[in-house]
């Protein structure tokens, strides 16, 4: 089998994904998934014309020649009903929300206005019909879909959900995730120490990786170079929707992994990439399950879990956005790039007129995953690229972690 | 009391604001806490000076005129540890991650070679010293601070965590979080359906935005018109560390809210900002609580979290990194702005070359609550602005559910 370029793997995995069956949640736990149904209004928002202001509710000809005296004959507050009309010369007082009377067809607020007594008040100022009215049905009007099928949750729509009175909703359930390390050079995170073991990132790394998206994934250990246990432990992944299976760096064990996914079943899409960090990525489909062969280098696992695995289990939790967000930046040094895979740069973004600045977060050997934990996003060398120079535009990808900065980005 | 600005408020709660104590958490409870410890390196990682690909390890100058026939000694898997010294005229087979055995100061990559027999291998071309060998310590050096306190705890710092065998660590306690609506014209989600009544759309939204930051609070659920109830309420607000108190458009609450609060020992920081949506945004501090007056609109309610609430509970999880992170667009469209408050318009965005285009959700009405559940951006209007047109730079903070678009960003 040839390498795919990044994009062609992406679209191979992409077009074979799809969402899962759906579930009904609690609002407390709705955030972040995608809702699987149409949301409707049941009622109108605002119920009746109410006042956006505290003020006077009044018939805006009375006040055509301002300033004018009119009648105070009623208190409205929010929750109340109105008891009268407003006739002529006459006003009602009013608070923010509260319905507007009969008659009256304007609000003016309270500070262009000023008491005379208790049942007096004069008003300064002339207003338009419909003056600080805000129409019945303006936020929502009764039936209406204010939230479709296909909607990812966010905390506006968890008060939308509210709003209409759902406390539970239909959304795609999440995927079942399992976590595989392979490789005898591994060394558990309980287990003793030994100076001639690599302890094993890769569960943890992809483990958090798969918690920033809500979903907690089942750790399955470490398979050891053995081909029954890799059998067995390939066995137990397979029963779930996504099998994450990192290593293969030591003998042979890269050789038995795909061979022995194959015997159980799975029929492999692809398993190189043109890609640094992180070529040797394999991706095959079982019947119940996506495979995702994820290279033992942790730096190198993040990076193609970022490409391919994340956008996947998005779209398995119904989301349209799959992609992490991506921004231009002045790239503030020179990078080389002799080869013809995509590579994949950590960066640090620093905010600077009008744009952003890409740094490299240094040394980018694939075994230093230190610079994966403060870097901010992955600039992306195109593999046609033959380098790029101080000063060039270039694409990010923003990282977890990058949603927030220092500053708060101007004086307001 | 003046009138504040956002940025004076803003500093004027982050001055208030500290980091709360220390809590151990397990690695799969880290992700998005704040290290409160430096992490240091355990071991020399690699632990010695390992193949960086499968090949040959040999002695440089027995092929500096290749190709070259050498003897094979050894066969030597990641986990195993050399038996023996590689002599001139000799070379051992390598994989990747193992160790280089003593003698040998070069890898060569099996690509460049050819099998004579079990024994014997042409080695293709000449390699400098230390090729493919990465050095010992590489990616980190014992006792060397991998992960210094202050770190927030990314994906890529989880697998750091696990390569340093820490399946715990200290970080900064979260803030206990609790959230009041108020007012007689709500309807609390379980509560029948009345026609009259206002659905409490505040407590879940602030829900899920303070979930967002990975923070379950607390729902006291809804304070009504009333003394008595109200100070109550209050009182058991003032147990938490935060206090949302939402609401307070109905008559005599907006009133009760405040005098109450400070009848019970909360200081009142400020309770007026110059901003549009949500200026009846108040700040007070009691001896173990920060508490936050929100605007009863759901909109207003959630830009003013945006604003103050989401920076503070950074602050307290030990964050630096506070602020939502912005960046500039072109705007598709004008803009009045004919007051002198800071406004915050709800945005779409859309990547164009070089940039992004930031494009109005549509009504900007403060119970439009809809647009907060689409909008991927505020966009800030500051207070001295005159007026915004088509095609300028803005600032864009982004916000939940932004953090992903439907393009990879590009072919690469």
């Amino acid at each position: 089998m040839e390498y795919l370029t990044v994009t062609a793997a992406q679209q191979c995995v992409l077009e074979s994904i799809k969402s899962l069956g759906t579930e009904s949640v609690g609002l407390e736990n709705s955030l972040g998934r995608v809702l699987a149904e149409d949301i409707r209004a049941n009622r109108d928002q605002p119920p009746y014309d109410v006042s956006a202001m505290d003020g006077f509710a009044l018939r805006s000809a009375d006040v055509a020649n301002a300033p004018a005296v009119l009648e105070i004959v009623e208190d409205i507050k929010a929750g109340d009903m109105p008891q009268k009309t407003v006739l002529a010369g006459q006003c009602a007082r009013i608070m923010t929300g509260a319905p507007v009377p009969q008659g009256a067809d304007a609000v003016i607020r309270v500070e262009d206005t000023q008491a005379l007594s208790d049942t007096q008040v004069q008003i300064n100022v002339a207003v338009k019909s419909r003056n600080d009215i805000r129409d019945r049905g303006e936020s929502m009007k009764n039936g209406e879909v204010v939230l479709p099928a296909g909607t990812e949750i966010t905390p506006g729509a968890v008060g939308m959900l509210a709003m209409v009175k759902r406390a539970s909703a239909e959304v795609y359930r999440m995927p079942r995730v399992a976590i595989l390390s392979t490789g005898d050079e591994l060394e558990g995170l309980n287990d003793p120490f030994d100076a001639n073991k690599i302890p094993d990132a890769n569960s943890y790394a992809l483990m958090a990786q798969v918690q920033a998206l809500g979903i907690t994934p089942d750790l399955l250990g470490i398979a050891r170079d053995e081909p029954g246990h890799l059998k067995e432990m390939l066995q137990r992944g397979l029963q779930y929707d996504v099998l994450l299976v990192s290593g293969g760096t030591s003998v042979g064990v890269h050789d038995y992994v795909r061979p022995t996914l194959e015997a159980l079943g799975v029929q492999m899409k692809f398993w190189r990439v043109e890609m640094k960090p992180g070529h040797p990525m394999a991706f095959g489909i079982a019947p119940l399950t996506w495979v995702f062969g994820l290279p033992g280098n942790p730096v190198s696992s993040m990076v193609c879990f970022e490409e391919f695995v994340l956008p996947a289990l998005r779209r398995m939790l119904g989301c349209t956005r799959v992609h992490r967000r991506t921004l231009t930046a002045r790239l503030t040094h020179d990078v080389k790039h002799k080869h013809s895979r995509t590579e994949f740069v950590r960066v640090m973004l620093s905010r600077e007129a009008g744009g952003y600045a890409a740094t490299s977060t240094g040394a980018q050997g694939s075994g230093i995953l230190a610079s994966m934990s403060v870097a901010e996003g992955l600039m992306v060398v195109p593999a046609t690229s033959r380098g790029m120079v101080a000063g060039e535009q270039v694409t990010v990808q923003l990282l977890d972690g990058a949603e927030y900065q220092n500053e708060a980005g101007g004086e307001w």
